[in-house]
């Protein structure tokens, strides 16, 4: 398949563009990346998701389609050559989709709220109640996983690229803010998980390191700081 | 299979619940509802979804599903037999995925909203928004029916009971508001669906009437003016 066929918008530094961009790696498929401007949106974007006008969206072919959950799903139901995303059990299944939901209506919005949180005890309000909604991701990791490296088993699936795609910004909040938010004594699974996860080629191919990502927060919060002074 | 087999904790007046029901009906899967005081919640159904204490939860033998868009995907995954409630292209999955999401997402809390507005011109304003949120839900009917009767064309499918679930409030809100929100004007596609779907059998079993749903609202209204007094 020719890379041009499967075209990905998004922004590089984005936890639910990489969800797309691991699970074509998984797959194995080419694609080519079109970077976005948030501030300046391309034609593109707002022809292909007018109702939302978010990144990702996935162009395969000339079919374009948003939300990233939903992509991941399509890649998986697409390219069923490839290593099986979705657990094969309808009832893991269901978990998974269960879990992949708490993630980003619970969890995914705290994360936003530390980035914006300001003074240290905003911050430090946000942060417990991120380590406390953390706590049932831990008990789903020792079911989902049953005692192997991921959610997935053996493989990296669902649950680890739906909650994974954060871990790159988990780990710029720690040398930025000097938050621990994975804790060895309580969340001792999620900590070993995210080093296996983070050492996957097919994951290392799609995250952008620590030390962009840490240059990428200074700018927005330099960008914050300046429109706060005006 | 026996009936004992498959319980839903809910209450009937839930839209989401309404959902599961649906699904069930169409897949001809006999089930045991088991009556949830949402005041008072059973130890079943703390038990059974620990992580949001919510209804609806199914329970297939010993196993509960939480989420309902989670159980209905499970359900049609599981009882493969009867019709399908997906489609079966992945693209067209995708796309009924997406809009499912829109609704759970964006629709439905406008929904909410209007129920909790007080005074004419917060009514107003939340129904305007309702209507205007309404016309992308227009389009995607008229691109996934294709000219047939449903979202999912000859027969109702996923899109189908994600949105139709909450028909019978549509006409209990119609009832006691005077609030039209499906417009012949401006929605002529899902005036003309809501006819065809609230005539079928699978859903006429699963829905309140509106005089049963309109003595629940009446109830409801007259708690919240009671401990508005107090």
């Amino acid at each position: 398949m020719a890379a041009s066929n499967v075209k990905v918008l998004g922004i590089q530094a984005s936890p639910v563009v990489i969800r797309v961009l691991i699970a074509l790696n998984v797959k194995s498929v080419a694609y080519e990346f079109i970077q976005e401007d948030m501030s300046n949106k391309s034609e593109l974007l707002l022809k292909s998701n007018p109702v939302h006008k978010k990144i990702p969206v996935l162009i395969h072919g000339d079919k374009p389609i948003s939300e990233s959950l939903v992509i991941v799903q399509y890649i998986d139901e697409t390219w069923t050559n490839g290593p099986s995303i979705l657990p094969s059990n309808p009832h893991d299944r269901a978990i998974a989709r269960f879990w992949a939901a708490y993630i980003d209506e619970k969890w995914f919005p705290l994360m936003s709220e530390l980035g914006k949180a300001q003074g240290d005890e905003a911050k430090e309000e946000v942060k417990e109640k991120l380590k406390e909604a953390l706590m049932p991701l831990e008990e789903a990791f020792v079911k989902c996983s049953k005692g192997k490296a991921f959610f997935g088993g053996d493989n990296i699936g669902y649950l680890d690229i739906a909650l994974g795609c954060i871990l790159g910004w988990i780990k710029t909040i720690r040398l930025i803010l000097g938050v621990e938010i994975f804790d060895v004594a309580k969340t001792p699974g999620l900590v070993g998980w995210a080093d296996r996860f983070l050492a996957e080629k097919t994951v290392k191919d799609a995250i952008l390191g620590p030390e962009k990502l840490f240059e990428i927060a200074r700018l927005r919060l330099a960008r914050r700081d300046a429109a706060n002074a005006n």
